[in-house]
């Protein structure tokens, strides 16, 4: 049971490195607080070698971009790969610049990602080269992203998840699409980055199946959409729901999880 | 009327850019979504060509400063001035180093700001060189300020806005004299910034009348103080008042903000 | 008494200077506001010459570092000592690579620190220069970490600060065993960074004996995590209780700090 992943978090408190921007670099850490895992964000290439092999998994983050900080990913990524350490890649706004899609592409040409989680634009511009043209139906829209999601995931040997009004994740082979979560959840900084930390979590506690690793992270993260959600009162908004929404996590029985995700898997 | 400025911002949902501190680039980044426009933060110089020509404005935030910072600012103002997309300005503690002076000189030599915001500290600094002396008297320090907002609109052509007990704005021509806000919006830091950010949102939906653009945010934030306090319990503090004045902004609606706005204007 | 330490921040409100990790800024800055200082994060080698001698103590946090922080530490403290401003170290994740193992050992050599505060592996790795083995028997460990801070202390001259289950103090002479504070703060990112933030505060209006004013930080934030988990309901999690905390320093009545500290000391 892919949920049992959120239990052995808990229990295992892995060691999660994230390489990742400033803006959510804090709730990116409460939030791996929440789930029971430790935070450790560094990003300094003079320290990446040690701290490449001394955490249980890396999640690389492509907000505020700097060339050092792309310069530390590459060297935390040998040394994850040396130590057989999974690794998570969010190529937050990668189509808003030649500088981001380049060290996009360098690090998936380079090193085995386990998994890469975006919305649909971004997970278009790695698929395709750039964002596809999409009419505005939104099941044709839906469609195209499960085509990206598939042939990124076939490209890269990625897990690869998008992230939207439904989500999508595939290895390939299988897709699943998850129904949990809520529109609120887009008025919140970082709520993307948050689920790819924590799928980094999940992926280091169960690396041999990250599709299981991703799957139960991003139905925990709907749930506690949902849940905070459910929270909040009338004068409330999305400073009050990102709150409700770590703390939903820190709540969240296993068991719970496993009653409220809602999803269906499909094999192409 | 200004205050159809918020309910343009919901609509349009600007790019609002910033090259801003890192201590309060979340809040910011929050602030505007809960406006209803969208953030963008980003300061790598590698791409700042590109990011100055897609968004919408853009604000410059000199808190945690670098040089590298700065570059990023000189490249996306000249991005930005080609697209005709409108600049903000927000001197963070410019009178404390001559590297943050030496650098908001440069930027307002080099390029023509909409907005600049700031304490009666900063602005005084950018307007006279530097701290200006003033007794302790509330209404004669006032009215220095009101000779600076005067002085540095002329000088720069900026709408100038100076936050306090009472927050002044000026193109030069016009002062408005806005009486929004409550004391403890001086406990949380980042208020300042957030206005900033808000203003940046403000002046891209509404780049013909920066000075409308800035009334309407500087008497949005001052009524969202005013309701986050009017919601904090006995055992609430600055965080909590934090969260509520981001999800004030989230639930006030433009009508509303019409009728709470207090502000006086005069012509010199 | 030490407890008017804390009055005493809130009348003189002293300007602390954090050179701190990305990930807790906004937390310290918020913290050491709801104290009554006034935050100034700064990192820029440029501006540390100004900003060392402009303000009344600085706090040097190890989380994210870089060259160019840990330049910008050198250049700060020199300045802070030829204008006698205290300084405390956060040596946050010491023992995690050698670049911050050296980074550390140089400023202790380099600079009198008038406090210095880690978790128990932290200040092993800065007493012991590695990780002393420990058994798993807590009271072992204690007295372990107990003779840490007593040898740092005497080979630094600085007043060490362990936190922990208990939290420990000393200056080499006397010991102090706090006994406030509760488990849940081991779920905020940056509770330990707030504390040195809040050590910084108070070494800043009380110079003179930096073990009350790191007695009194300690006491001070160990209550607020005890006010703070008394105020949270079923569903609240680390996310509400940061908040509660900070909040719970934003209300706290120094005479009430008195009542509530509960430490003893002894000299060896």
């Amino acid at each position: 049971m892919p949920f049992e992943i959120l239990q052995r978090i808990r229990s295992q408190q892995p060691l999660v490195h994230c390489i990742t921007n400033y803006v959510t670099a804090n709730d990116c850490a409460n939030l791996l607080l929440a789930a029971g895992a430790s935070p450790m964000m560094a990003d300094a290439a003079e320290e990446m070698e040690e701290i490449g092999a001394l955490c249980d998994a890396h999640v690389f983050n492509l907000g505020t971009p700097s060339v050092q900080r792309f310069h530390a990913m590459e060297i935390a990524a040998g040394a994850a790969c040396r130590s057989a350490r999974p690794l998570v890649l969010d190529p937050v706004g990668v189509g808003c610049s030649a500088f981001r899609r380049d060290a996009a592409k360098r690090l998936l040409e380079r090193f085995p990602f386990a998994v890469i989680r975006g919305n649909a634009s971004e997970i278009s511009t790695l698929a395709n080269g750039a964002v596809a043209q999409r009419g505005v139906d939104a099941d044709a829209a839906l469609e195209a992203s499960a085509r990206d999601v598939y042939a990124l995931a076939r490209k890269t040997g990625a897990v690869v998840v998008v992230t939207g009004n439904v989500d999508l994740l595939s290895d390939g082979v299988r897709l699943y699409r998850v129904h949990n979560g809520c529109a609120m959840m887009r008025t919140v900084t970082g709520a993307g980055c948050m689920l790819s930390a924590l799928i980094g979590a999940a992926v280091a506690v169960h690396p041999q199946n990250p599709l299981q690793a991703a799957l139960t992270a991003v139905c925990a993260m709907g749930v506690c959409g949902e849940r905070a959600f459910g929270r909040m009162c009338a004068q409330d908004g999305n400073a009050a729901f990102r709150t409700a929404m770590i703390d939903a996590l820190y709540r969240l029985p296993p068991e719970e999880l496993r009653k409220e995700a809602r999803y269906e898997v499909e094999v192409e």
